[in-house]
């Protein structure tokens, strides 16, 4: 398989389902909702809702229909892009560019923004929840939210965001570096995996070997943003680099160079591949993810 | 009934149940849970969660256990809690005094405040969904968990607050500022009494009551926030008066006058009262928390 071609595939897949999901920005709170699919349709690389699609796949038998996974996958992608809005404010990153575009806040103001960002987590939520998707079983779904709203909240996504703006400059230990990636990236992407293995009536076993799958591929992610904010041009990425070096941010390549991270990076990818050896057919699309995250330059 | 008792009873079952759930200030993510921690115990009078629990008595048959339906008040207050420290935010109302206590930015600073918001959301789904918490049937769980999110989401509560930003010194029609109302205010407040009724397995027209008498207590509340803005002392309320009046926001008081915006909550509150006829037993909590809420002074 040709994995940019996947992706291009999955993306419009992903694309298309958020599109019939989202709400449309007509009526009383036009402008809000105006807000949020701003952000939502920026060209986001959708990483995470190809990750629980993929996973669902893989887990799933061959009468597996993706639109039992999609709204998962969306909810999950409206968290990521809630996240990435609130970030960007001037009160955490104060970034003006996200993905080539201006941020959320530069466009709608600050309160908005932050409001923006509230109602699409809420949102994913509503996705999870909703009495129009009704594919996988209750207890099932209970659990995949369980599993995201736990990635996502206090102790991962918003927890790890938490102490990166704690630390922000300040010399850490590496054992805390590694605790912020875990939580901030590492966490939702597992969650998304995880959530899709489950969507597809994944066992406990093959849940499992996702987490596997999962941390890897999280750790390799996490390491290679580090990497490119010291490598790649602000062209390439989208958004401006060095930003890192110069807040004095604890990083991957701060702490060990750039080139024992790369081979950390790709010692993550290594392991995440092995994992996917549990699972008899239609590995293809993850390992190939898995790669394609070592070696992405934006 | 003496509803100060009650009110007091009351909160302190939903405080014991807030303290055993809510995550504690150690570990890794102390800090961020330590502000999350900060405004959950700052004072709340907890009525979202006293409503929740008051409808699941009502509607519930002798044996009903509150810890039934505990963890779903606190997630509801939990979705308040993280509501009003958003609102306090510089961007937005820019308060400094929230029950008579610092806001959390002022404590925590910006950035610290809107993590604490976004975590607190993030846990109110964790513990709607949590597998610690098997009393109520998964279908139902569900229902309650998408009936929240759409109450606290882009068309319910903060839908609301992002029209208000928005149109906040304009001079709107009266259409606009009741659908301000019903989504910023009165959306959550109803959800609180149908998730509460959903939890003690209330039927369809059970709903649909409570639903009316949670659209009336709604429509009081807000309108009473409005006027204690007008004539209450900053002593009594735990936060700055007339400030309504100075930003020239749109108000029940502004557009009707103080008589006739009393006279208004009054018959939202007759209504809320009356919709409690088609309950047999257990009426009395209700309906004296709906006078009661037309009589508050803070």
């Amino acid at each position: 398989m040709d994995i940019k071609t996947y992706l291009i595939d999955q993306k419009k897949i992903i694309e298309e389902a958020l599109t019939s999901y989202m709400l449309l920005a007509n009526g009383d709170f036009a402008e809000h909702i105006e807000t949020m699919r701003y952000s939502l349709f920026a060209g986001g690389k959708r990483i995470r809702p190809i990750l629980c699609l993929a996973a669902a796949r893989m887990v799933g038998d061959k009468n597996f229909d993706d639109n039992t996974v999609l709204p998962v996958a969306c909810a999950l992608e409206c968290i990521h892009t809630y996240s990435l809005i609130h970030d960007d404010l001037p009160a955490m990153d104060n970034d003006d560019l996200r993905r080539g575009k201006a941020t959320n806040h530069t466009v709608y103001g600050e309160a908005a923004a932050i409001l923006a960002g509230d109602g699409l987590q809420c949102f994913a939520f509503d996705l999870l929840s909703s009495p129009d998707f009704n594919a996988i079983e209750p207890q099932a779904r209970l659990k995949i939210i369980s599993i995201i709203s736990r990635a996502a909240g206090p102790m991962g996504m918003v927890g790890g965001q938490s102490l990166d703006v704690t630390h922000e400059g300040e010399k850490i230990p590496f054992e805390l570096l590694r605790t912020i990636h875990r939580s901030k990236t590492g966490a939702l992407i597992t969650a998304s995996l995880l959530s899709g293995c489950i969507s597809a009536g994944g066992t406990k076993e093959q849940c499992s070997f996702i987490n596997d799958y999962g941390r890897g591929i999280g750790l390799a992610f996490q390491i290679v943003d580090d990497i490119l904010n010291v490598e790649s041009t602000a062209e390439e990425l989208g958004k401006a680099t060095g930003s890192d070096a110069r807040r004095g941010k604890a990083t991957y390549p701060a702490f060990f160079g750039l080139e024992k991270s790369k081979g950390m990076a790709a010692d993550a990818v290594k392991n995440a591949i092995q994992a996917l050896d549990h699972f008899e057919t239609g590995t293809e699309p993850l390992r190939e993810l898995a790669l394609y995250i070592n070696n992405r330059t934006n």
